[in-house]
């Protein structure tokens, strides 16, 4: 048996998310899939985690088994690149020891958001952000951002559906950086919430805006108030970076 | 009778290029739809210049005259955005002096052209770079250009369809960079040859590749023998950056 990660990058705008659903196209069924074809056998894969509908991947991770040891490595990533669709292929593929797991073993995850941020829309960048042309206060923005930083209880940013008992995360960094007309969001953290990055820039753009105090936005770490956050922003800016291994 | 000056952006994947065609989706027959929408009348748009099928843009240029002298200028980039379609915008209007022509008052336009120099595909880049997996010398490839800077008869890097008796053009500026595994070729010059940046794009990956000498380089220039020359790079590459006015 033979343990191999994969690294992959996809454009999630035609998926309906990561995760293995039925009648729906997602990057787990097109991997396996894919697998299937390259070693005439059912295999299984498990990501380091889903995204949702609509978000991108640069830096995904998934391993899976084989009982075939004679494929070249290099072969793999190859040959399943050739049978993937144009928008998902491998970027890289290396063999782990079998305590490896793309899910456990994960340390630390790393997404990026991306806004928009002028008066007329841009055709070219529609699939890879979310278009805001309001005004917004980017050295308040900022400042907000740094309360989040640290270790937090952040049920307040968690959407409905999340299903997990402990709401402590460590935000390692949350970066908001202007270029040109786009506003890029950079969280790094251990570990996220369901829609966790969509909902912390929601009420980002919510604080820019000056809706939102930062008295309330203090309040909503403190009490975990969900409902002083700020509306979830849409998948399209959104994109999974890298996770980050031991 | 008002001037308008337009600055378009847009995804060139699903137009067959900017110059109106019968039976075939175009940006200026767009533009022209959405003017002829907001305006109540027929307008006819002149371009700063034709872009191929496939190709990309971010500052071209266009105008039209219009008898309308009431609506605002921010309104005519509002209205025109609204009945435009997702992959077209118009990113900045206004008036300008009767004697401004798109075409004919540009002084230089800049192109870039992103070429994925890395071993797998990746599947965000796939309509924006042209994907090139061997390898290349890329130090090479930057001496090489310098030799292009410059005025010269450029007549060996024009793809045949080209219209144009005199093949003289200045480059002034002709940069290669690499940034992760995109390398980016920027070309500013007082005007181009049919299909000469990425005939030009084509020729360095050629060299590059170690497959086309110096020596060789050079009498591609001096004899402006079009046999020499590299194939010409796919369309999805090129962006129009900028159309610059006196």
């Amino acid at each position: 048996m033979r343990k191999i990660k994969l690294t992959v990058e996809y454009d999630g705008t035609h998926f309906f998310g990561f995760q293995i659903q039925k009648r729906a196209r997602t990057v787990q069924s097109e991997l396996e899939s894919a697998l299937k074809k390259l070693f005439q056998e059912k295999i299984k894969v498990i990501g380091a985690g889903r995204t949702d509908s609509g978000v991108h991947a640069e830096g995904q991770v998934a391993h899976f088994s084989t009982t075939n040891d004679v494929l070249p490595i290099f072969k793999i990533r190859l040959g399943l690149n050739r049978y993937l669709p144009e928008d998902l292929a491998v970027i890289a593929a290396e063999e782990v020891p079998p305590s490896f797991h793309a899910q456990f073993s994960a340390k630390r995850k790393r997404y990026e958001y991306r806004v928009l941020n002028s008066k007329a829309r841009r055709p070219i960048e529609r699939f890879r952000s979310f278009y805001f042309p309001y005004p917004l206060d980017l050295a308040k923005m900022k400042r907000t951002a740094r309360l989040l930083s640290g270790k937090h209880d952040f049920r307040a940013f968690e959407a409905s559906g999340g299903r997990r008992k402990h709401a402590v995360r460590m935000i390692r960094r949350l970066q908001v950086k202007k270029t040109g007309n786009i506003i890029c969001f950079t969280v790094e953290a251990d570990g996220f919430l369901y829609k966790m990055v969509r909902s912390i820039v929601g009420t980002l753009l919510e604080v820019g805006q000056n809706r939102l105090k930062l008295a309330d936005f203090k309040r909503m770490i403190t009490f975990k108030n969900r409902r002083l956050v700020g509306p979830t922003a849409p998948p399209q800016g959104l994109t999974l970076k890298q996770v980050i291994y031991r």
